[in-house]
């Protein structure tokens, strides 16, 4: 941590504010500059507040160097983390996962026939969603425990692990006893009430949304959040996050691919289909995310898109999602990789 | 609503698109156009579903015309919302209402020599954070229910009604029990189960921040939730939003004044604290909120902000917050208004 | 184009209002809705004025359907544009160029072994600044026309066509002399000046770049400009837009290139390395470009990025740009395209 | 300058790349940290490349301490600037300047009536536009000379001076002419060329709107570039940043005023018409920005905003101007200023 103090500070003031820091355990260098002194801080600086720092009258800025998250730093786990979800694995320098699925669990039909419709066209997962994070209340809330059932269903004519997600934390038992991947959506990133519960509450993967305008340092803290709390099987997933743009629903951002895997040692996956919100857009997108390394795509796929509950501009019919999965397989290739 | 269909659209498609929204009570009247034929649909459509429309190959663009929140809408509550906070008002044309205190409480003693200087200095609530937000699982995470008795023995001493921030569903009994407001925070403005929860377990106003990356229409859907589940009394609060500018923690829009006074009948105040992030700024923010047509401010005060346990770089001095009602007071006077 | 009017609107007004935009040439239609009355404007509405139908008090708001391009527009012009540069082909549905070189010209003989080693690795033209648009005005500011000059040179010893960037009218003459592909940089995109001087003054192609902060429909804008002009060879550029993320000098919009061949029947190529800012991210974001299905690609190549006079941190040393060629190939063949 | 140097770099390359630094006239200290080593740089700073440092493989990130602004920095030269036109003063404590007038001069009538009125309400001073930056080539580009030549008549009738917008050098001696304020538009905020021409070819105050997409660093480096040139005359104007939020054309970051004068000693106006674009809210964030600590507002003006060529929805109506100036001096007088 590099702490630059004005050159016209009072120096008992400096003194003090130093003197505070090393009690906390860092040690401090001084550098004399011609506009500014410097002072670096070293040693564990995780537990102090740049904030506290910047609150004093002399202090010009604070700049942190070492990241704050441990847990999910690659300096410290430089081994790839891979997660095996009955038999799948997702993370590591090989194959790509393809998740697929309807935005929201309608009936228990439609479930089954889609899960059948992804398996064949090449997915390895089922997701759907039986809670449903609307911007409107008077807007379809999911099926709830239903479509959870419906999807156990689905899972357990196609053998296809579910995804779906969990939106508060009194429904984490019945995510347990269900559900093969618990997604966190966009919004709840930063619930950190809900973060730690699920660190202590579940031992399944927890897919961890990037909140559409959380920077990737505190998508990392989220996932710190969790891994802290007894659970350290987090997979990220980018969504798109909000610029000025309106052309599309969200911008995708898929430089966070090799910048989360030079970061951490977590697995990334990207969703296509919210990020851009447009069904024709996704195909160019997913092939780009393949080709820029991702660990997993995760796919909105409806047989009626006209008919969808929820979100059927952004979905693909199955034809179309089974086309993708082979061109992107093949660029997977290209890369030294498969799907 | 306005559907406009692609010149070179299948009719029949186009046909049952059309029957199937009439079938959901609306009206569909057409208009040809030289590159687009457009359909508006009048009647109640805030139940219908844009994407779904998005989705059919015929559409080109979809647009919204009326606003999908009722109870919210000035439009249908042409009365200023004034919400009666144990005799203190906040809304309407007159007062604005000046809340100081801590980010976080840190001990009784300190909590209740600051609502003293609050109350000293023409404050007329007391904030003070008992569950804290934080990015890292590193950081103080609040005194939790001993924060919140510290706060009620502040206003057992002071007689200012209290305000603080509720992370999870669980706690709002004892949010219920002793507080005054219940502040939701910007992360967990789109919490909609929380926001659910809040509409039918509690009858305490409640202090909606703004997310740092929604927009108006989004967050004035968040009150619509809690008004829709049971609870009528919102006061929303601007903090800042969240753009490319790093200068200041977040960019404090306080265009959203009148825009919320057009299309709302709610209460809005203003945090400049954690919009700026720099105490250097909270002065001028607040001047220019009260001369813009804020019902009221939030504003961090500390007595020794390098110490503070949270945000220490945000926090005014007692001296300085007198000084600037003192001031707002003044301005408050011109538009008139009074503090 | 579609107006919305207040249902407490002064009839009068409307009546004036409307028949004013008939004299424009247009016709009216009128819905009647629950909240509000819409009228839809039929005819060429490109002339008319968004902004002055919003003055009026009786709107509520104005939404334009048909863009406000012309010459760029593929409703118009379905065929792709395919420019002709020396025998290099940019557009259309085959190949995909790739252009290299570094940031600023240094030297003669550093632009001619650059060259050499571009043309050796794939490359089929050279980029260089000659004339720089530098934040700071103590920086570097190009070797202007003795830049230029050795460019011809490298282009000269090569065969390898050149692009470099134009930053006021009165060079023109110059650059038509001595260029090949005339670039505008992201900070001159809306400078209409020299886009209207560019239609009339040249017939070399133009590179457009995409402003930072530009949307998509004002970035066509912007060619419609040099296009309506006289020049109408224009090739779009995407370089990153700015958003809230820091990690990243600017957040590659890869969704662009679908959508500007849907709205658009011009070529666009992207720049990886402004946009990312980082030689490490310029793999990832340059194979996920071809994946995306772009035209091109322009990427800044230096033998010693450590000593370059501008940008050395996104410049990638020529044997990994021949890497990447090699890797971009397969992937454009996966998508029946080749380099 | 801070140095942040990877544990595990080759030291060789580190210590060339200290060397190199050092022949360029700083010094620099080391600091052995526990994950990194880290660099102070002290001495003249401004001239070094970040992007140069950074491409070093051994750099894990450089952070720059002082300001690459100089001459309008408020550290070098603490006296606030006060700029002199034609006996009205901008900057300094005292006085808040108001100008008004159309966004386009339509014609000599309308401007003459316009000014006049504008002088009526209390504003000292006139704007139009006679060069006219449009998004559209199809759009009103402006009366051009004769637009100026009218303006010019206006001050003849009334003693306003003007303000007008240059687009292109070629047209700098026609301003320098005529007009008594030059204002350079947010879109030419970084036509570096442009900037250093009014450095040498005009001695006129030049009034510089911030880029709705650059930071306030990049802003001030702008005028540093007129300045640096030869014209310290340079007045900042804050018209709105682009942003997420779509409910107004842009969002008005108030929060510059504090910083532009902790930073500099430059005047700074605020430009409320162009921020919003809609005149509903332009007293509003007028008021706002003279409580904020404002030196100046720049204001449109029209008799008929329905009618107006451009930008009508943002025009204010004589009568209201007024009612705004009135509050405005009010609130002026509270924090101890006047207009």
């Amino acid at each position: 941590m590099i702490i630059t103090i004005k050159k016209n500070a009072n120096s008992e003031e400096v003194k003090k504010l130093i003197k505070g820091l090393e009690r906390q355990g860092v040690t401090a260098f001084e550098i004399q500059g011609s506009n500014f002194d410097v002072y670096g801080l070293t040693g564990d600086t995780s537990a102090i507040d740049e904030k506290a720092i910047q609150a004093h009258d002399c202090v010009e800025n604070v700049t942190r160097i070492a990241a704050k998250y441990k847990l999910a730093n690659r300096l410290m786990h430089p081994e790839d983390t891979v997660i095996d979800v009955n038999g799948i694995k997702i993370g590591g320098q090989e194959n790509i996962v393809v998740i697929g699925g309807p935005c929201s669990v309608e009936n228990q039909e439609m479930v089954i026939k889609l899960a059948q419709e992804v398996k064949d066209a090449g997915g390895v997962m089922l997701r759907g969603g039986a809670y449903k994070p609307r911007t409107s209340p008077y807007a379809f809330q999911g099926m709830q425990t239903q479509g959870i059932l419906a999807m156990v269903e689905a899972r357990n004519k196609t053998g296809l692990p579910i995804v779906s997600e969990l939106m508060s934390s009194d429904k984490i038992e019945e995510f347990e006893e269900h559900v093969d991947i618990i997604q966190i959506g966009a919004r709840n990133m930063q619930n950190f009430e809900l973060l730690k519960e699920l660190g202590k509450r579940t031992t399944k993967p927890i897919l961890l949304k990037r909140g559409f305008s959380n920077t990737i340092d505190e998508w990392i803290m989220s996932a710190e959040y969790i891994m802290a709390s007894g659970n350290e099987k987090v997979i990220l997933c980018e969504r798109g996050i909000r610029t000025f743009e309106t052309e599309t629903r969200n911008t995708l951002d898929l430089s966070v691919i090799p910048i989360i895997k030079e970061k951490t040692h977590l697995p990334i996956i990207i969703d296509p289909s919210h990020a851009t919100g447009d069904w024709k857009l996704v195909e160019s997108a997913s092939l780009a995310a393949v080709a820029a390394g991702c660990d997993g795509l995760i796919i909105e796929v409806h047989d009626n898109p006209e008919c969808a509950f929820s979100d059927g501009a952004q979905c693909l019919k199955p034809k179309k999602f089974k086309s993708l999965i082979d061109k992107a397989r093949k660029i997977a290739q290209v890369i030294g990789r498969d799907i």
